[in-house]
């Protein structure tokens, strides 16, 4: 493996990407509105439920029917645009808006009754379904794009890096939620470099002996490396936790490499990243809620038979990675503060921060693609 | 009678309209800073009273003095814009200005004093009185325009329903204030169609039997129907209350298709609507306070008679009311919430909804005429 | 000494200057991020600290070494830029940020460490300091200028009025803070002119007695004056307090007429005056937070002996003009209100506002400037 680092310092994102209200909204067009974007683990969505969610500001209906099988859908009526649900509730084959009690099958979203309403022949039923979101479950999480054309979803960091885990099995057994005065940059910035563990992970860098040298991994050394794993556990230490120990019985079919790499990550930008460990996972979300705001979601996921043990204590194993979190979190404010600066223009990117380089690139790419419309088509017609 | 109902499903107006600043601000330019405006019942209004108000975000004053007569102005002294009034007060010949103590006469807002300063020759004190606002009391309620030429008092809806009552007599014995989370147009909507009244208003559809097939009378009914009065209560039931009984005695001199109807309307866009009953009225009026905001305001009105029986509660009779528009205010919210969707273009009307079909051809009427500023004329000097 | 009354009445700034969000923007860069802006006295910055400090929105930090050098620099690292000082701290020979653990050298700011990272060849470190502010101190306040080339420090209002006064021995006593409901200029136009003592201050017109005329000095009469002073004790009244009496001994130094005089002035556009009395000073500095909104800070300065007087209470001194100060904040809230009318558009000067009018001129000489960029130059670099 040839060594990660660049072979210059570029420059970062512009202020304005971090501040701009025209910036964020441009973002939330072409990347938020567009990309695949996680809405919660399927194993947390009960069969026979509807659950309103938001996605970057969009209202959308996650509707699992009895038999499991799952529809997502815009929050909105067709007649005159009302909420269709607004607070979580059983599900049965209709969905049924409160205001004028229009019905649409759960299903496929297809228009079945405008109750009292006696539409003239110009009105076409088939034409005034809910408007349906693409969504797709991966690793026992439901993701959604609210594309009309969505991408694939092909997440481009580490997506086969968690195969031998039984990811759909896991169950959530710990939640964090967390609003931070940053841009959602910021936070992804954050995580993709370790030069800031020392100064502000202390426990980290206990954990992960590398993790002091400000580095993630061999390959990041002068010279480069042999093997390149991001981060080995000091001795003794078996898993992220407070004691180092492990929480439950280690998972089956783990190489030997995953079992002494202290976590395994899969990044799907911009939504969330899976952090697997030999014997739990996380999955951490990110979801921007304004220009300099943003909310970040940890769930932490075990085997039905771990959380089965007697006096099992799911806050406990989180209290780890807790920790680093909230510290991930401060740095992230205390980024966002001083980039409002007027002397701040651009920073500059160390050899190190190859990773952050990448977050940049897909991050670019993706603002300079010509923005579709979200959701259905149609010029809007004229009162007559 | 002809069946009112429309002969096609028109398209309603555009998201935009009950989400974005810029519309909204047309809007208040265009309707709010043009069209007359309910701020209050006169007999609300004691004698040789000063008592400031806002309209659409202007603050104005009414000036009602100790024989009766009533005059409006803008509320900003013309020396350097000091507010003139903060609070209700007692009112003399003067309005004085509390920082440099500029009096204007209160009949005519004619500049009478510059108090400590003296002006120079090219100073005109007949053209510094204070801006005037132009005012219409019908129906006992106080109605003010802030344009420069403010159109003919002419609302267009009903407007000689009520000449049976003694509008001018009646005063408020209750009130209540509430503040929604939804454009004003929604708030209109949903009073000018009764397909939600099933879903929404129990009580009220148990009340008036037409309502529980969402229509508002007989000639809503396919093949058009004879008398086509919009709403007969049930049997027994005599008016608007949580029992159907009276409040007091009937009003004199009505007709007696006026006595069998629910609920006598007069719309008076976009500002406010009265309903009279058979034994006192209501007037409800609808403050825009942002795109996405309004403050509803009912007036529950009495004659001095029935306010003056032994052991009279208003607050009794305004329950049923206020059960409804509660009803109302929870659907319009849920609405708003719904048409903030990017799915959401625009909806699409039932033939049932002729009378809101009819209100966005007035909303559009307005928003397509040119505006003609605000109060005074004349240009802004320069400095020198 | 000619009459200083304006000899028409001119046309005051437009009701925009006073609520409009683009023309604040206009000021924060054209007179706000150029100008001198008061940030404290030099006495009340400790040897060997650093302290954070917000200047029209921008973080500045002010450095002071131990043996009592001043260096100022914006509050942003140049590596990704992070808040370098949250909060104030001791200050060694280094600033350190907390991020990354980039050092700074404290006395010029020169890149002294990128501590983890190891920047490649075209990472220039003498190009990577702190931004750095330029400062001044004057009469023991200091004062900073965000623009790249500062204009030289001369107000143009009474700089010379205190230099009989020993303003570095003085020392801070005590401090308000308040935060008003106006735009700043409001509350400099309020300062600026003295026709609305008699109405507003009426504890402050019975200590000067000219003030009841609403003049400031024997100048404004008509016909002129000989001497001109602005404001003169009434008979026994010694300094602005509560009684009158001074509250220690008088400076040694002034002149007759500074002894006679209610308060020397020295005016710092935009962001402060001075005043002083025979016995002690004040400083009262005005920073706006918005296009409605501004913060006042008034500190009261004694000399240390008068400090160490037995039973000594500084608050007791400064009651009086905390009696005026809030009393002019309430008016200018006042008037801001007013201004919020659509019916106001500017409003006239009398000849007693000349110094409001000399305000005005101040205003827009700057804003009709053309408006460098703030701190550092240098294009944006693309990502690659």
């Amino acid at each position: 493996m040839s060594s990660p680092l660049l072979d210059h310092c570029p420059p970062t994102l512009p202020a304005a990407a971090y501040t701009d209200a025209d910036w964020y909204a441009r973002e939330v067009a072409a990347i938020w509105r567009r990309e695949w974007v996680h809405v919660g683990r399927l194993s947390d969505l009960p069969l026979g439920t509807i659950r309103p969610v938001t996605v970057a500001g969009a209202g959308v209906i996650l509707c699992r029917s009895g038999d499991g099988a799952l529809s997502v859908f815009h929050n909105s009526c067709r007649h005159r645009g009302a909420e269709i649900c607004a607070v979580e509730a059983p599900l049965g084959k209709l969905v049924t808006c409160p205001y004028h009690a229009w019905a649409y099958a759960a299903r496929d979203g297809r228009l079945v009754s405008t109750a009292f309403a006696t539409p003239t022949a110009d009105f076409d039923r088939s034409e005034h379904g809910l408007v349906p979101v693409a969504h797709h479950v991966w690793a026992g999480s439901i993701f959604v794009s609210l594309a009309a054309d969505p991408p694939v979803f092909a997440p481009d960091l580490g997506l086969g890096a968690l195969d031998n885990w039984p990811m759909e099995r896991l169950v959530t057994g710990h939640r964090l939620v967390k609003d931070l005065a940053c841009n959602w940059k910021v936070f992804w910035e954050n995580y993709n470099e370790c030069l800031h563990c020392p100064g502000i992970h202390p426990e980290l860098s206990d954990l992960v002996p590398i993790y002091r040298e400000g580095i993630m991994s061999e390959a990041e050394r002068p010279g480069g490396a042999v093997h390149g794993n991001r981060s080995t556990l000091k001795d003794g230490a078996e898993t992220w936790s407070l004691d180092g120990r492990t929480c439950g019985p280690a998972f089956e079919g783990l190489t030997e490499a995953q079992r002494a790499t202290a976590a395994n990550f899969v990044t799907v930008y911009p939504t969330a990243f899976f952090v697997a460990h030999v014997d739990y996972a996380r999955v951490v979300t990110i979801t921007p809620t304004g220009p300099e705001s943003m909310r970040l979601t940890a769930e932490w996921l075990f085997t039905p038979e771990t959380m089965g043990q007697q006096g099992f204590d799911p806050a406990k194993v989180a209290a780890f990675a807790t920790i680093v979190l909230e510290q991930d979190g401060a740095a992230a404010e205390m980024n966002q503060r001083g980039m409002r600066s007027p002397a701040y223009q651009h920073g500059r990117l160390m050899p190190q921060e190859f990773d952050l380089h990448h977050f940049h690139h897909w991050v670019m790419t993706r603002l300079e693609q010509p923005v579709a419309q979200t959701g259905q088509s149609g010029a809007q017609g004229d009162l007559s």
